[in-house]
């Protein structure tokens, strides 16, 4: 059995904590572990399947014994750091958004479109965790009925915006608790205890970078003929992104099939079961590797259409773990080489 | 000038509180204020305009010299009660969900459909909170485009549950905090830290009694005609109900026109300056009088349409202050008789 060196950029942020826990968990035989960080956290110890591994410099340099590097690290130290461990021989696979409108540069969800992975050249990028979870559930709809539009409302956690986001809430709430002046420094405005329409920048056309991205990265990941229109929001939840999304479909569709086709896909769990409040929500997602769908109900405005809820833990399914199951489809599909056997 | 005899029936409530605030700051000459609750509550004290009422039993016979008796005590307590403080001799305006759909009840958001009123056989009813706040913004819209579908899921705050969801989202950041156990009782999940998509039961055709609401009161307020398929999710937000709204148009619109139109009808305001990060906002809503519109942006993915963010606070222009302003304008068109000058 091959093995392989692994290192993980970023792994001492939110999403690299999950993704060295997921890489544990992987199929993937790890013959070296390598965890990259800052400046600031060189020699700090990071576990792994059973050692402690130092944290190393993230540079140049670093990647020459490297065959994969999961990258966690913002879009701006990929874009120098990734082309360098290329370079180097590393395989990247991305979780910024640097590279995933790159032509160049496959953007995966393994359960989704695997076959993407065939014309890499060095880069992978993995998409948006909004996109993630919603292009899965979209997946065997497609398929099966032919998706003309979707229509997205995002209730979004906190921990999207990683340590700063998920410390954010908690010193708001405790504020608040208190009596004491609430302070914002990561988001616009106060999220303990509000809603807001706002999710990273706005584009000239009126919708946040956030909403655009699940546009363009599920024309890219399914089918550039399915429209998009969305609605991205950040809501007072530390884990677990929700997503109400309406569906509009090319043929005709009874809900038995419905769920039939939602039973298709790997990675996706159905939960609902309205008659005993069952349906996937935030809290339950917390830690669960799954992409979660119910309230599933014909649109009776559509001559074919439904309304679905889909749930999932943002750094898992949406970052990590999505990250890490994206190295190991490569490994399986045999596009890893390991350098000492080249 | 005419003085009119009003009652208020569930004064202690978390809507009815709001209503003797809004009654307070209203138009109508009130010459005798009457506040009515449940036995226990008999004695307490009410401030009204400068004096303190003592709360009254709500029951038959105490209705025979209120000329406007303003109900918040439930669909319950409405189908007894309402019948006979009608024919005790006094409109009743209805905050419950009893009568909306009764065809001799008119359903009214006086900006909106204020001619409906004249039909009154003794009762008006209030509409629900979620759809107040979004026929207020749909209506000039219908009149510039023709309103053909419209696609809604909300982020609803739990003072829509009344005082014990308020209590229970308190109570449970609280546990939560202390590292205590979490109790359900309102709700049947937590909602501290999470979003639930569901309000009210679910009916037959898989949708809440939430979500039907606004599908029939739309139709009934608005025009039968406009389609709405819509997702109700409660957010842990204390106040301030936000809406995420697609409308698809019958006609062509220019981003100018929307605005144009929005500007158009009292009681909405445009807060959209994504510029400087500004949109309406649940915790900006508190306290406030108006429904705010923003994030109004093209729909791509239609002919003629948008997407806009509607928030409104829940317990005013949702539930005490729509109450207070039928009341208001029934006054002002003479639909009320004073009984002494009958």
């Amino acid at each position: 059995m091959k093995s392989y060196r692994i290192a993980v950029v970023g792994a001492l942020g939110a999403v690299g904590r999950e993704m060295v826990k997921m890489l544990e968990n992987s199929s993937i035989n790890v013959e070296y572990f390598k965890p990259l960080d800052v400046a600031e956290h060189v020699g700090e110890l990071v576990d792994f399947r059973g050692s402690a591994w130092a944290v190393q410099e993230a540079k140049e340099g670093k990647f020459e014994d490297i065959d994969i590097a999961l990258f966690s690290a913002g879009a701006q130290a990929s874009k120098i750091l990734a082309p360098i461990a290329v370079a180097e021989g590393a395989i990247v696979v991305d979780n910024s958004s640097q590279w995933r409108q790159d032509p160049t540069v496959p953007l995966v969800v393994p359960e989704v479109n695997p076959e993407a992975l065939r014309a890499h050249q060095g880069i992978v990028a993995n998409p948006n965790c909004s996109t993630i979870q919603m292009v899965l559930a979209l997946k065997p709809l497609h398929d099966a009925f032919g998706i003309k539009r979707v229509v997205v409302s995002t209730y979004q956690a906190v921990s999207g915006s990683g340590m700063a986001g998920i410390n954010e809430l908690k010193d708001q709430t405790t504020a608040i608790a208190l009596g004491e002046e609430v302070r914002t420094k990561t988001y616009p405005h106060q999220i303990a205890f509000n809603v807001i329409p706002q999710i990273d920048v706005f584009l000239e056309n009126g919708y946040t970078k956030e909403e655009w991205k699940m546009v363009e990265e599920t024309h890219k990941i399914l089918d550039s003929a399915i429209e998009v229109s969305p609605t991205a929001v950040r809501v007072p939840v530390y884990r677990g992104h929700s997503e109400s999304i309406n569906l509009e479909f090319e043929r005709p569709c009874e809900l038995a099939e419905v769920y039939h086709a939602l039973e298709s896909i790997a990675g996706l769990t159905i939960v609902d079961d309205v008659g005993v409040n069952e349906y996937p929500m935030a809290i339950h997602s917390e830690g669960k590797r799954g992409v979660y769908v119910g309230r599933i109900r014909r649109d009776f405005t559509l001559r074919s259409g439904i309304n679905m809820w889909v749930v999932s833990d943002n750094l898992l399914k949406g970052a990590a773990l999505n990250t890490v199951q994206i190295a190991e489809k490569m490994v399986q599909m045999g596009l890893v080489g390991h350098k000492e056997q080249q």
